[in-house]
């Protein structure tokens, strides 16, 4: 059994294996620049570790965990150049360093080289392997699809919410963990458990990462407090205060989030002021408890010896307690 | 041995069984209507013509042809948001009719559709039939990045050149062949053959391209005359008066191409004189004519009997006497 750090760095070989493409520059160079930046990882790394509660060689698993890890970053640059982002884990985004022009296309090139590392796979598994990310990418770019919608609809429900981060990041997640299992010689039913345990965990993961937008602190969260707010985003937070206020203080929480008269800093404290007399904060900790509790049972019921789990509950812890 | 227009009513039907998808309607319907709108289907009915020629039966290239059907009108999709092209096939581009945004989301949707259908390829095929698929894509992009990269540059080569329109447009027919020769069951020699066949045919229709862009006549070429001629276009054309005109002529080419005085008619007048003096129509045609040539030579020596070479005979017939 190989340590998360282990395989981390197996991972970061084999990223630096792939960035060979050279010419044209202007194609490459943005892909070489996307995939170098460290990013945290998390999917190559479910992957590897669903392979290993099954098979301690996790060999077979690395083409298929490096074509998420690609396939990820490419819908991050996709996702940059459609929100206007500038700024990505600290650096210029690909489409502000160069142009947008240059993002569509290398983000092209590297959703092929994604399908390209994936085809690497062994040839028993890649028809399983292929169909599971088609269904995943698809749904990947359906969710994004969503949140774009959501940004100009005012009727948007709690449970169309769930569907869209479900189709934007879950999904994703528990692909990981399939095709690791998959990769591992698991059978159906275990691959298809570890799925499950992926779309709570990634539930779970997404509902974490709305707390903290608002509820963190920016030297933790490595981007600024309150993002969201100003973006006037449907976020869980946003749609649990509408299902839940009264209203006056939905009426309130309106005004803020259209005032063009409030500061930005203004804006953030009303809303979180309304946030914290509605207890938004719980309700959100406790629908990150619901699938993290589920996730855990499902983990805990799997007939395989704790110690092949390890990775996975530390998984699942760090994305309850993490800070950024 | 099914006619040509049997082929494409068989890619027609199956066309229409991809546009299954409905929900988010903002993603799937440029889909549905870049996918319907009808082109001249050319990749999937060489795919089944090359299958055909070593097996009657072409059902099992199905799923390759249209995968290439596919990936060909999503890089239409993304060349034109790149390009800001408002028009195309006699519609507004996706780009035009939705926004940017949205046809950057379907293309990418349209690329995993692609990469879906052909996963649906026999499985003793599939690996051989990934592995072109995903060079060929990857060389696609790279001739895409390589044309835009031409625009800013005034040092192009007709070398450089040719190797642009080998990787834009050549090897995709080249795949094309191949895949359908590789699933009627051909050894790999065969397969390689028919590839080589591709790419002299692909050049030769590129080139038709140029010739007709400046030489054409507007009602049959379906689109507006003198096109390259006004936006620069470093087409064989143009890079081959470069090469053989006198330094007078080259200034006057220049002058013409950067003047803000002459109107666009007058612009692709004196441009085409230009060509006239020094034979480029001419030195166009035999440029065409090597490439067909040694397309219908391998082509004659395939030991295959004439009847099944018909489709691609046609073909090569076809790219050089279109005049649209």
């Amino acid at each position: 059994m190989l340590s998360a750090d282990a395989l981390l760095k197996r991972i970061s070989e084999e990223i630096s294996l792939i960035n060979i493409f050279t010419e044209p520059a202007n194609l490459y160079a943005p892909v070489n620049y996307t995939l170098s930046r460290s990013g945290k990882r998390i999917r190559p790394l479910l992957t590897l570790a669903a392979c290993q509660m099954f098979d301690e060689d996790i060999e077979p698993a690395l083409p298929v965990a490096l074509a998420y890890e690609i396939f990820h970053n490419f819908t991050l640059l996709h996702d940059d150049v459609m929100d206007k982002s500038e700024m990505r884990r600290g650096d210029p985004t690909v489409h502000k360093k160069w142009n947008a022009n240059t993002a569509i296309l290398s983000g092209d090139a590297m959703m092929i080289m994604a399908y390209n590392t994936l085809s690497k796979s062994k040839a028993e598994y890649l028809p399983k392997l292929l169909n599971m990310f088609n269904k995943t990418a698809l749904e990947v770019c359906e969710g994004q699809q969503f949140d774009m919608d959501f940004e100009t609809r005012n009727d948007v429900t709690i449970p169309e919410y769930l569907n869209m981060i479900r189709l934007k990041t879950s999904v994703l997640i528990a692909a990981c963990l399939y095709s690791g299992a998959v990769c591992g010689g698991a059978s159906d039913d275990y691959s298809k458990k570890l799925y499950q345990i992926g779309i709570d965990l990634g539930m779970a993961f997404q509902l974490q990462d709305d707390l903290l937008d608002t509820f963190g602190t920016s030297a933790q969260f490595g981007k600024r407090i309150g993002g969201d707010i100003l973006e006037e985003k449907k976020t869980f937070l946003l749609l649990k205060a509408f299902e839940i206020g009264s209203t006056f203080q939905i009426e309130r929480l309106n005004y803020a989030l259209n005032s063009i008269e409030l500061s930005e800093q203004d804006k953030i404290m009303f809303v979180k002021d309304i946030f914290e007399d509605l207890n938004i904060k719980d309700s959100t900790i406790a629908e990150i408890e619901k699938r993290h509790s589920a996730a855990i049972m499902q983990l805990a019921e799997l007939d395989i010896p704790d110690g092949r789990k390890k990775i996975l509950y530390w998984f699942a812890d760090f994305l309850k307690n993490r800070n950024k």
